[in-house]
Order: C-alpha cells, then structure tokens, then sequence
C-alpha cells in the first residue's frame, strides 16, 4: 500500500508527498492539526490540511522571516511573534544574542503542544527563559498591550477564516503602535506567482505608517508555487544599507538557508513580480 | 469529468496540472511528445511525460540560459544551441543585436515541427534568417564540426537516454574545441534540491577547461522542486564583473523574468546548496 497526501495548491494545480507514517491527527478549537512523515521532506505539519513546514525546508521560511529583519536593526532586544506556533521563528530569533525577551503569541495552544513533541527541532527554543509564550488572538494582544518591541514578525497562517485580521490595516496601525522608534515589521505574504495580489495589498496598507517598505523573496519548495514573498516595513533602518552583514557572517555556519549573499539576492525581484506590483 | 495531468518529480513527490484539452500527441523516433492546454499554466510542452516548458513559466528558464551569459560576454555575434527544440532559447538570443548567425542543434526535428505549430510564442525565431536549424545529434556536431562560437548553450532535456552523452567530459572537451578564445558555455543543470549532483558532477568536468565557473539559480515553478541550477563556463569573461548591466537595462521591458538585479542575485546560492557543493 502507497500513502500519499495532496494539497491542493491552486483549484488548478496540486501537490503529492508519499507518506511513511501518519504520526498524529487533532482538532482543535481552531483548526484540524496533522503530522505526517514524509519520504522526501522528514516530518510536515499541517493545519486544515495545508503544509505549514517540513522539516527538510523549513529553514527557507524561519531564517528568512527573522534573520532579514534582525540583521537590518542594529541591536533587537525584544521581539513579538504572532503566530508562530511550531517554533522555528522563536529558535531563529534566539540565535541573536542581542535578544533579551521574545513575546510569542499564538491562538492555538495545540499546534505549540504538538511541536513540541514531534518536531522537537523546532520546537526547543520554547524551553528557553528568554521566551514568553502567550496563547491569544494576536489581533487582540497588539491592540491592548503597552509594550514595545524592536522586531514584529508575522508568522501567521494564511488569510483565511480567523487570520483575515492579520492581514488588515487596523492590525498593522496597533503593530505600529507597539514598535520602537527604529522598529521593524515582517510579515509572510504568500506565493510570489499565486498569490502576489496578498503581498500588493500588504504593501498598500503599510504605505503612510513606514518610510521603509521592501518585498523579498524566499524558496520553500513544499509551499504552493515554491517561491515565498515577505515584506518588511522598517520605520529608520534599510535592510541592504543598513545591513549588519559582519555579523550575518558569523551566523552562516549554523543555517540552512541564508547567508550575506542570499540576504541581499532576496530584494531581486523577477520581472513578473515587478510588473504586478506596479 | 476532470483531466489531471501527474509528474513524478522523485518518486516520493508529484506535481499535478489540471488540463483543459489533451492537444497533441506523437511519437517520434526519439520519445513521445504531446502538448496539453492547462488552466494555470498555459500550454505545455511534454517529452517522454516530462514537462519541458509551459507558456506561462518558460521565461524563467530561456532567458536565463541565454542572458546571464549574453551579457556576459562583451558582444556575442555567434551561438551555438544544443537542444532547445521548442524554441525559447533561439528567441531569446535574437533579442541581441549583436548576434550575427545561430546554430540550432536539435537531434528531433519533431519537437521542432509541433513548436512551430502549437507554441508559437517560442518558435517564431525559427524563420529568422539568422537562425540556421541542424537536425542533429549534438555530440556528434560538436565533435566533427570546426565553426567557432562566443557561445554555447546546452538547452537539453534530462540526462537520461540519448542525452547522458551531453552531461560527459568528452562532450564538453569538444564544445571548448567549438569556443572563441574568449568564449562561454552555459548549460541547465536539473534542481537544486533533489539532483544537486548533476550540476556538481558538472563542475568538476568542467574543471581545468575554464579559468570561471560559477552555477546559478532560476525559479521555474513547473519544474521538480522550482529552482533549477545553470552551470557557466567562461574563458575570460565573469558574469558579475564583466556584466554589462547598462545593455541589459535597456532590454528590461521586453522580459517576463530576467533583470539586471536578478542577473546578480541568480548567483546567490542558499547554504544547503553551497554545502552540498564543498
């Protein structure tokens, strides 16, 4: 017998991994919670039936979310993940030893419980004392808190059902609110080729609230299309001016995906793109 | 009903296009072709059940085999193809004034016939005086010709069957034989993720023939894993140093994914892949 899962990536185009083992399955308030393990990319973690990562390309995504925006401040302190909830974001973010306090806000306290016990490569960071995990709406945190942070990174899911807030601009004006004078904000924005209509309108909606407001891409082959947009709105520090590449340097022995090369190719888009957001 | 057409990309992943009409079928002396109209990618070129091309992606990998180096070379008058049946290779070397006279060739003549007739978007080079088509085997033409080029581009299929030879150090023995004192090879190499090997293998055969070697990435989401590796070989000229970037500038608005900033960044290679290649 053959095991395989299929996402459907577009109504038009769909994705298959041979499966070995399906490890765990669970619903929670929020959404359904899956575990397989796969062949070809180790252990994947899906929420509704959609890959959220793999562990064979992972770091395409979680070094990219936070190693871009933490190499362009010149020294983060405190920073606040909304979503998050496998932990790769959190376990980047600590490999900067300028990090004194991460808040991590995450809806679902399941999808935290089951990282940690089947994706413990992940996961691990969430033991460290410099970690604050709070189970909440995000929406919800960044409109009530006081606190202020150097880096916002929105790891959230897609823009579906409970995580369309995330994507407006009410939630951006509070994540402004909460950031520094010289902070920056970086949120996942989708496929570059499938999608790029979400990037746009993040953009549009940060337009007025940051001097500094960049696209870039990633690779994150399990990801429909495989191409990844991000986008950074940086209120003072440029991410290719102000880039700490010495430092960045130091880092690249310990990565998966990023280095000071791959830092700087990231801002090139390809024709297509440019195009589309004109 | 619903047509779905299915690729193994590796025998544990698979990548599935929902068709609108099953256009053409063939089967040559070499492999089968057939051309399907899909929903989200437009038209695409099959050889052996392996897409070749589809309309929608296809710039990502003919200009990026042709302008990386084209504009790397200080004015490349004659270019050699090997393969390239469809087409987009040749289109995309007329775009340079300086190119004088193009060989093309292709051991099918098949798949230059259904081109024509169903991708024309590709094939319209074919009837530009300076394109002189050769219905060949290439490691046959480069071993017995004595023409010189500025470059030579390997635009084969997969390094299986017929085409194993194009991916031997003979091969590229006799393509040096074909090249200009200051000439450039470049060749596609397969994924970056799941047949690293191949443009490994590559450059080590390679060694010792060209004083530059360097591989490079393109984004071609129809493809196994979405990131393709071309390999380029240069006797003089370096594609970051010797880039003409104002002359690529100015052919900008005509391409669908190559630019100037993506000239630079193709070079940038994510950590797993440069660790692979130590």
């Amino acid at each position: 017998m053959e095991l395989w899962f299929t996402e459907e990536h577009t109504p038009n185009t769909r994705f298959s991994l041979k499966v070995k083992e399906h490890l765990y399955h669970a619903k929670s308030e929020y959404q359904t919670i899956d575990v397989i393990d796969t062949f070809e990319f180790g252990k994947v973690l899906l929420l509704d039936g959609m890959v959220m990562l793999s562990e064979r390309d992972e770091a395409g995504y979680h070094e990219m979310i936070v190693h871009i925006p933490a190499f362009t401040h010149p020294s983060p302190k405190r920073a606040l993940v909304v979503g998050g909830g496998d932990g790769g974001t959190v376990r980047e973010l600590l490999k900067h030893q300028t990090i004194e306090a991460i808040d991590m806000v995450e809806i679902d306290k399941m999808v935290v419980e089951t990282s940690r016990v089947y994706l413990p490569s992940l996961s691990h960071g969430f033991s460290d004392q410099k970690v604050n995990l709070i189970f909440q709406d995000g929406i919800e945190f960044v409109k009530d808190t006081d606190k202020k942070y150097d880096l916002v990174l929105i790891d959230s899911i897609d823009p579906v059902g409970a995580a369309v807030g995330l994507f407006a601009r009410t939630f951006y004006q509070n994540v402004l609110k909460c950031l520094n004078e010289d902070g920056i904000i970086c949120l996942q924005c989708e496929s570059s080729l499938y999608d790029a209509k979400i990037s746009k309108s993040s953009m549009q909606r940060l337009q007025g609230m940051f001097p500094i407001i960049l696209p870039y891409l990633s690779y994150i082959p399990t990801y429909p299309s495989a191409q990844w947009v991000f986008v950074v709105g940086s209120k003072k520090y440029h991410p290719l001016t102000d880039f700490r590449a010495d430092a960045a340097s130091k880092m690249e022995a310990d990565l998966g995906y990023y280095n000071c090369k791959i830092h700087r190719a990231a801002f090139a888009l390809p024709a297509f793109l440019i195009d589309y957001y004109k």
